[in-house]
């Protein structure tokens, strides 16, 4: 009868009965926590998750379950909750070698309490329901954004939780914390198959292939792609050309280069990020291209830039988009990466224990060589929003490689190998049983 | 003197005059070795090379140096010999670990005896120089050809020289040989980036790309698209599709089981074969996709198929083409590979040292599990352009999958990792010093 109450009412208690209820409920029994992914996934972000639940399983007297939101935050909306109780000690160890989203991710912003009341309401309805009272968000920019705003609910609403963003993203644009746990291991594969393929079309340049192009992620920050710069050690190695998105394209200039390095040293490779665009803003990569039906392809840059080669220089070229391969291989993943990642969701539960709110664990740089770092606290106000851009002095002058500065900052997140368990030569990747939690609520959809 | 007369006569000596040059020469000095390289590289012809040199340098009163061709079989005809004798061992050794060509590679078929004696007299006047009466020749199909035609020289040209083929390809289509060198590596890249990927895209699909589709090589085998069935090793698992080039595209079907994948398992990975063709023969890269300035697109066929099942289903798509990236992997090459590659340029020396011509080492399966292999001798008569194509009983009935007994074939090509030394996060490539022999001969062009 409770329960059925709670179900119809809960939406429509006052700031003041909710926070009598709450205060009922804490008796001696830990609040639960939730826990969720969010945005783009990366090598290492299931690391984060071990890092969060063993760190809150040490605690048991303060934490109660950590329940994963199946698929984000759209798991709490939707009451999809998994309870990660029922995953044994083994499995939650092997996220830390597991590429990719264990609870499944999301690609969804939380509106604002004036825009999307219903939304907030529900999720108050859900957390309480489940008495959770720590909120653990693992993501980049938006998703910062997100648990900001989850963060303010003690105080907009009534509902006492702490919210703790745990830092995520490949495209390293986090503001205050020295770089984000998921870009070293993206760095490293870059810098990693630049160096390879690079290899290779020297092998090949004297009678085929003269040109390699390879395109990276990052539409805005070209992190990513100056990660692919580590790979060139001394003059002529591979990538002797690298394009960022911070500066635009220019087609003149950039031919003329290929020309020269084809002419020095037998051949040319390219890192092209995704997001460069022409002197009119456009995207290289949507450079009118059709298909038979006359719908504008949604290609990749690196074709249109190898075709501008051949065309324009005559040169025989091969390209790659690493895609999604690039962001998931943990295979390759960097041991410093891996580390942050667990530290970072270890330090949030952590924060979390000592009452903290709103506040995220960021990397602290100590020293470049030998590196040493740690784990310092960020408020999340000046966190959410903000994108932090590659400092122009990280590119040289002529625009198409990294400085020493660059350099020195990019080395050490690419640092160590942390290889994955293998069995008939095959990586070994958990897969989480996530059972899920019993639901007490009413249905709620969400448009996604 | 006798030096410039040899160049001046060279080319007009008779069979018998030669044999008898030959004679003279062969006192007790061991002759010398040329090796080179040829065709597409791999992530581990170089240690096949390293085979070939520390097998030879064991046996110094039988063979003396070894020249390496500067991109492969031009090397010899423009007498740009490399003394590998100039490299330390531990150069050598570092080989093993060292992806693509470390001479440089080069695609140059030789043409018939009667079609261009002129290359023959050539090689034979190279060989003669530099007292070189062993040839080991790295590469597929073609350069089969070339060794075949090369192994040939003492019958029909009179130079005695022993030509034996060092086995390489990533399209693992030589005849006889259980497997090819550098195939294994690429089977294990695909299997492991599926893999990756497949967790990646899973994680994305409820709120964002549902479908994934990476490209592989293999342009008239399914090979290394079959490789990617060994990611999925349960229903549901990544890759759910592939396309394999022995099969015509079938539009309709395939969009129906992309569609019924994504329903069922709520995503849908696909590794597709860049050789793929429409029921009219033509390949489904060459969709008619034009530029904006109505050139053909040299594009892939990955962000062909992405773009139909996009167009089609309305499914988000990401995609992604390996290229080079997937036959320079050295950093994720299989063990099995590795230590083949290695097997097989040990093997071409010891045949030589016994005697044989016109041979191949080719690698014998003993056992499949556990796995156990050697390497045996095959007549180059058998090997030489004789393609092995994958057996129909591969593919599953529907013409999406790999059968068990496919399975079974695979599966010990990628066992073991044999990771190479990383200093700085960066796996530790050697480049050679490739110093040039002295040329002793008149300039000679080859039209590349």
């Amino acid at each position: 009868m409770a329960k059925a109450g709670k179900k119809k009412s809960a939406g429509k208690k006052t700031s003041a009965a909710r926070k009598k209820a709450s205060s009922r409920g804490s008796t001696n029994k830990p609040k639960n926590a939730f826990y969720a992914q969010s945005g783009g996934v990366t090598a290492v972000i299931n690391a984060s998750a071990c890092g969060v639940i063993e760190t809150a399983r040490k605690h048991k007297s303060k934490i109660g379950k950590v329940y994963a939101g199946r698929n984000g935050i759209i798991g709490a909306l939707t009451e999809d909750l998994i309870d990660t109780s029922k995953e044994s000690t083994k499995a939650i160890a092997a996220l830390r070698h597991t590429p990719a989203g264990a609870f499944g991710s999301c690609r969804y912003k939380l509106k604002s309490l004036e825009e999307n009341r219903a939304e907030y309401e529900r999720l108050i309805e859900v957390f309480e329901a489940h008495d959770i009272g720590y909120f653990f968000y693992n993501g980049g920019g938006d998703s910062a954004d997100t648990c900001l705003k989850v963060s303010q609910l003690s105080e907009t609403m009534g509902y006492p939780i702490q919210a703790i963003h745990v830092p995520k993203t490949v495209d390293n644009d986090l503001p205050v914390t020295d770089n984000c746990p998921g870009f070293g291991s993206v760095a490293k594969y870059i810098a990693v198959s630049i160096r390879e393929a690079g290899f290779d079309v020297a092998s090949m340049a004297t009678t085929s292939t003269k040109v390699f192009v390879m395109e990276v992620m990052g539409r805005h920050a070209g992190w990513i792609a100056a990660a692919g710069g580590l790979a060139a050690e001394k003059a002529g190695d591979a990538p002797q050309i690298i394009l960022f998105p911070e500066l635009t394209f220019e087609r003149e200039k950039f031919l003329k280069r290929v020309d020269q390095v084809v002419k020095k040293h037998g051949f040319c490779a390219i890192v092209v990020s995704e997001g460069i665009r022409n002197p009119d803003g456009k995207f290289v990569a949507d450079a009118g291209t059709k298909d038979a039906f006359g719908h504008t392809q949604l290609g990749g840059v690196a074709p249109v830039i190898a075709q501008m080669i051949k065309d324009e220089l005559g040169y025989k070229y091969h390209w790659a988009v690493a895609d999604y391969l690039q962001r998931s291989a943990r295979h390759i993943a960097s041991k410093v990466d891996v580390e942050q990642a667990y530290a970072v969701g270890k330090a949030a539960v952590q924060f979390a224990l000592q009452g903290h709110n709103a506040v995220m664990p960021a990397i602290e740089r100590k020293a470049h060589k030998p590196y040493r770092w740690g784990v310092g606290m960020a408020d999340l106000n000046k966190v959410a929003n903000v994108e932090k851009k590659m400092p122009r002095g990280f590119v040289t002058k002529d625009g198409f490689a990294i400085t020493e500065k660059c350099r020195r900052y990019l080395q050490p997140l690419v640092k160590g190998e942390d290889y994955p368990p293998y069995k008939e030569g095959l990586p070994q990747y958990v897969e989480l049983k996530n059972v899920a939690a019993k639901k007490k609520l009413r249905r709620f959809d969400v448009k996604v």
